[in-house]
């Protein structure tokens, strides 16, 4: 890599002068779409999920642009040293190995010079046999009862893509157990929680990675109180993923297992670690969770060989970038034309924000392009009678659409108009993009459709666990590349850290004011006055 | 109102003057901050709920020429002539009577002459005494079970805000019914429904305004034919909400009742019409219900009379222009500290995207400004460890945040570092709006916080049934302000259009195949027949 920042480079420049060409009329979608073979040459089967870019705003000059720039920013190979350890994490020092927790050979893959892949192992081993010993009623709660409800105490990357996953493979959850998320540390989402649990078949999974997490904590708290007045011994319902050495791995604090999570995988990366591993496996089972790693890794692998034109992920991360640098797009919409993705735009947002939601490159200089767009989304054909509106003819912004090709459920088959829900949906799936791309001239103003809106389809067999992993390693890979080309780092999150200081001096306040209620607030702001005097 | 467009005038000229001075140092909002009585200025409460706009980017000038913009439009003007009949959905050449809906006085509201309230009022009788009977065991399925479970077959108007309302409200629901959700065409989502409920004790309640929605109808054959499966006569099991004369009006189409909706309530805005009220009144009882009403009509007659400055949906709305016509923000953060509101996002996202993604005036002139922004959200704290980091260090934009005073839940009280989980989340509440508008520069630039991020605070003080009619009204007030600011029609959605006419040629094509396996798309574009062939 040079010395010339991102938007010196003649490589940039080249693009920005292709944006421009892009908004003429010889270039809407419309006419794009006419080439022959630009379907062909503008998708890619990542492994068993198909990507279709043809709806993108691109022609043979930006995608040779956008390759080089792959090449340009080592993109693989960036990718790859990533896999093996690399620091790529350079402001918490650390590597980032997610992709570690999803590999199933004995390529060794390094933290510091040691090989991390035996303790990765040795966690999935423990996960494996706790849960099929809760399964076969081995382990049960401190009355003897088996569990049958277990709540997820856990924040952010310990919650989002759990919480995808399970809606996802809801239709597989064969255990008899019901999951749920104890995220908020509003008082209300604990409520709701013990409304709907039997206190003695409840086991509780805290994770938190320091176990000091205040939501967490906090929830933890309201459970060992729930516990212990509903004379249950907290320690035979409670199980932990935390760190080695945390509060949480006390042999003081006992529980029934921990199980370990490490530095070099960060939370938002970290369904595949045991933080996902241990509520879904009791969910759902090992067996479909150790699929679901075979689905990830299998991306994974693509993701670090296939090369550029080939590549799905670096494709999409590409695209990305284009959308956003240089055709100027703010947002990404996700439409999942299926109801059991419902929460993968939650987890992509998370996912994606934080990660490249970020001001300065790895040097510590400022980037000097915006980086980050906003994710939101809703399932397709929901959103169609909710923001799709704006979509046609409002503020164009690109979305990815995402299709299953059969269905969870195939035993309700009744047709209306000559095709079943499902070949509706598709129907549907289909008529959107192709509307969005092509647009119609209507005979009144308010019924014209400029077009011209760019989106991508995703495609992919079922809802099988290998699907879900491949899906969920698809969306990390494309995070992270988008980085790479950024220079930034997706690994850090120091933009939450002054929120929580400010919290922190808060919560002081409040706390001597709940000891002493003659005391008067140690502060001149007449906004946080007036809110703290809300609490009392 | 001049011939000038929007962007014409004077007034907007000198707003536009006034974002650029906006973007000097001497303007960020710690700067701002600094004014003496800065939030007495500009806080308001509209009714019981309280608008603090302080962090907002604005200052004397901005909203001297905000207010005059409001003026220059007759923005509360048209809001009146709104609630009293006038033809404000111009290109359907109807009125819009939402607020008619929750009205109890004996005020006439006219429909193309005609008083509307005795046959809103005689909709809102035939809703209690229904419920009633329902709960008191009156009504009963065909084998004579009680109903338990209530299906609410619609989609998004008639979804959104009835599953706003619902979470919102859950603490409450008290009369032994559980409430799901079909909207998605996805044979998933219908799956998922009957996996949980008992067939003999399931209430379905369809909802479509012409009764031909294809996702509602779809899914309603998938119901009938589940029931008679099961030995159950459909027209026990079956209410539907729907207008007068259409199918599910219809005698031959027998049901246990029909509630009538009507064509001066759109969809986005009925859910205090039958559409939520029927299924919100058996799921929390009418008199709660009919309290939702009486606070959405508070704010209804707020909006409608508090002068300009004291006007809180009024200002919130010339806030939403200023922060997207001359500030530039291309969306909206919803950020509710209070898990039970986490549905309020996707039903003001749907509101405001559907209302206010236009681009023709009612003239049916190309309005000469950018309309409607994206608007998305998850609850607070969720949020800070989820998308904040782009908030804080990433591309900024302006969010509302919501408190409430009280939380639903109040019998857990356990404290962690002296505070409760309620004034945790509001300590974090309290900081991240802070956090975002001071920003802090760190030691390194990782940990540099530009602030100037602005937001509102919306306080209520419990989760109350008024409280959430205010809050929807208030929601609904400032989407219709803003479009009487572009001078749009919120009340349409041709854009909706293109993507069904698309989608009704693409099934009729599949219905031909699943007639005649042989038979040939007739179609030429290749990327259309790729997708049509993964269905077969």
């Amino acid at each position: 890599m040079t010395d010339l920042t991102l938007t010196q480079t003649p490589l940039w420049r080249k693009l920005a002068a292709s944006a421009e060409k892009m908004a003429l009329p010889d270039y809407h979608l419309s006419q794009l779409l006419k080439k022959k073979n630009r379907f062909e040459q503008y998708s890619v089967s990542a492994g068993r999920l198909f990507y279709d870019y043809s709806r993108q705003r691109v022609d043979e000059q930006v995608m040779g642009y956008l390759l080089e720039l792959a090449e340009l920013r080592g993109l693989i190979k960036k990718f790859r040293d990533m896999m093996s350890g690399a620091h790529v994490n350079e402001t918490e020092k650390r590597a980032a190995l997610h992709t570690a927790a999803r590999q199933f050979s004995d390529t060794p893959v390094y933290d510091n010079g040691r090989n991390v892949m035996s303790e990765i192992k040795a966690v999935r081993e423990k996960i494996k046999s706790f849960t099929e010993a809760v399964h076969k009623g081995d382990i049960r709660g401190s009355t003897g009862m088996p569990f049958r409800d277990i709540v997820v105490v856990g924040i952010g990357g310990s919650y989002l893509g759990t919480e995808f996953i399970a809606t996802a493979l809801e239709g597989l959850a064969d255990k008899g157990v019901a999951l749920h998320f104890l995220s908020n540390v509003d008082i209300d989402n604990f409520g709701r929680i013990v409304s709907r649990i039997v206190a003695e078949t409840t086991l509780w999974i805290v994770i938190s990675k320091s176990y000091t997490t205040m939501e967490t904590i906090a929830n933890l708290n309201q459970a060992r109180a729930f516990m212990t007045e509903r004379g249950l011994k907290p320690e035979d319902h409670l199980v932990t993923v935390t760190s080695k050495g945390s509060p949480g791995d006390d042999p003081n604090n006992p529980a029934l297992a921990t199980f370990h999570m490490f530095d070099y995988i960060g939370g938002r990366f970290s369904a595949t670690s045991a933080v996902g591993g241990v509520p879904l496996s009791l969910y759902l089972g090992w067996d479909r969770f150790e699929r679901l790693l075979k689905g990830a890794e299998e991306m994974d692998l693509h993701a670090a060989s296939a090369p550029a034109p080939q590549n799905g992920p670096l494709t999409a991360a590409l695209i990305g970038i284009w959308n956003n640098n240089f055709l100027r797009y703010e947002t990404q919409g996700i439409v999942a034309y299926a109801s059991a993705l419902s929460r993968l735009a939650p987890h992509i947002q998370q996912l994606y924000m934080e990660s490249n939601g970020k001001a300065v490159t790895l040097k510590g200089l400022p980037v000097d392009v915006k980086t980050g767009v906003i994710v939101f989304g809703e399932p397709g054909t929901n959103a169609q009678h909710s923001f799709f509106q704006l979509a046609h003819q409002g503020r164009p912004f690109p979305i990815d659409f995402i299709g299953v090709r059969r269905p969870q459920y195939d035993e309700y088959t009744a047709t209306f108009k000559g095709v079943t829900n499902h070949q509706e949906l598709w129907a549907n799936l289909i008529a959107q993009s192709q509307a969005l791309a092509m647009g119609s001239s209507g005979e009144r103003p308010a019924r014209s459709f400029p077009g011209n809106r760019p989106s991508a389809t995703i495609v992919l067999d079922d809802l099988s666990p290998e699907n879900i992993g491949r899906l969920l390693s698809f969306y990390e890979a494309r995070t992270v590349f988008e980085a790479f080309v950024w220079d930034i780092n997706p690994f850090d999150q120091f933009g939450v850290e002054l929120g929580k200081t400010m919290a922190s001096d808060i919560r002081n306040e409040i706390a001597r004011k709940n000891e002493d209620p003659d005391y008067i607030w140690d502060n001149r702001d007449p906004i946080r006055r007036f809110y703290l005097n809300q609490l009392f």
